[in-house]
């Protein structure tokens, strides 16, 4: 039960934004920009270390749409999405977008954790000074919104296909609008 | 020396938002609305439960910068602002505003560490939703701030006078415009 009175029937981070419109905004602009518009990492990298920062601050709700989104933007790999989470230096994934999550999880740590000897090694890697940068934010923004949905102790429905269908909505769609087709699913 | 090529001459979070103004927009306006516009907690509580988790985190620059702008909002008592980062429940501020400097040290440390019962005391001293959920994202919010600002090794100079002039900006202006004065000083 949410330690404030949250709107029902909306999952995670959708009930706290309904609640406060006015931080809700800020909130989708920022993801919009660092996980959906064009860059040089692709949707789908972005989308891995928001999953893996998210598991790694044990945020379900978040691990799982941010997982679904990249499983999304993958042609439906969720093979490499748990990977990912379970040990990424395994995963079918590129050895620059792993140096990339060693600066992710040392984030997540706190940022004194982030070390020049792993930023130099993303870079040797073909990392950008923009990527890092990204890289750095995405993982510190998760440390907000996971904090935010398990702070309030939202509402986080166990229903793998509402998340796939989250998901499918935000790699097409993105942050700014809210995820109607997820939310009327849940209301449902 | 900071971990990518930052612009020179800005302390701290001014050089994220100049190298990348996409993301500082909606960080700026997420941090104005939490902290500077009209809300039942004064502006002064909620610089100090920004500067508390800044505290918490060991963000040089952004404990500095907020306990300036919290001393500014108290008439220039840094005595207040010294006391809640060091021991809260011993300065001299509101019992609600100590439970709510409860709940937001158990963001800080993740956010399932909230729990119902600082929760129900913050409200039988009077908080409201509104003033948890503030609370909690306020918290959630620099756990942000202070990864992004540590986790690229920012330029954090040590001048008093320079926090002094910035927390007078911020507590005048809010977070939206850059802090003009603050860095004509630095680069001055």
């Amino acid at each position: 039960m949410p330690h404030i009175s949250l709107p029902e029937g909306l999952p995670g981070i959708s009930s706290c934004f309904a609640f406060r419109p006015e931080t809700a905004k800020p909130m989708r602009e920022l993801a919009h920009v660092l996980l959906h518009e064009p860059g040089t990492l692709s949707p789908a990298e972005r989308e891995l270390i928001a999953t893996y920062v998210s598991s790694q601050n044990d945020c379900y709700f978040c691990q799982t749409s941010h997982g679904a989104a990249a499983a999304a933007h993958l042609g439906n790999n969720a093979d490499t999405v748990a990977q990912v989470k379970h040990d990424f230096l395994q995963a079918a994934i590129s050895d620059k977008l792993k140096a990339l999550l060693v600066i992710a999880g040392q984030v997540q740590q706190g940022g004194k954790h982030v070390s020049s000897d792993s930023v130099q090694k993303a870079r040797n890697l073909g990392a950008t000074d923009l990527e890092i940068h990204d890289t750095v934010l995405i993982a510190a923004a998760f440390c907000m919104y996971n904090r935010y949905v398990d702070g309030l102790a939202t509402w986080q429905p166990h229903d793998p296909a509402m998340y796939a269908s989250m998901g499918t909505h935000l790699a097409e769609h993105g942050y700014i609008t809210p995820s109607a087709k997820a939310e009327d699913k849940v209301g449902s």
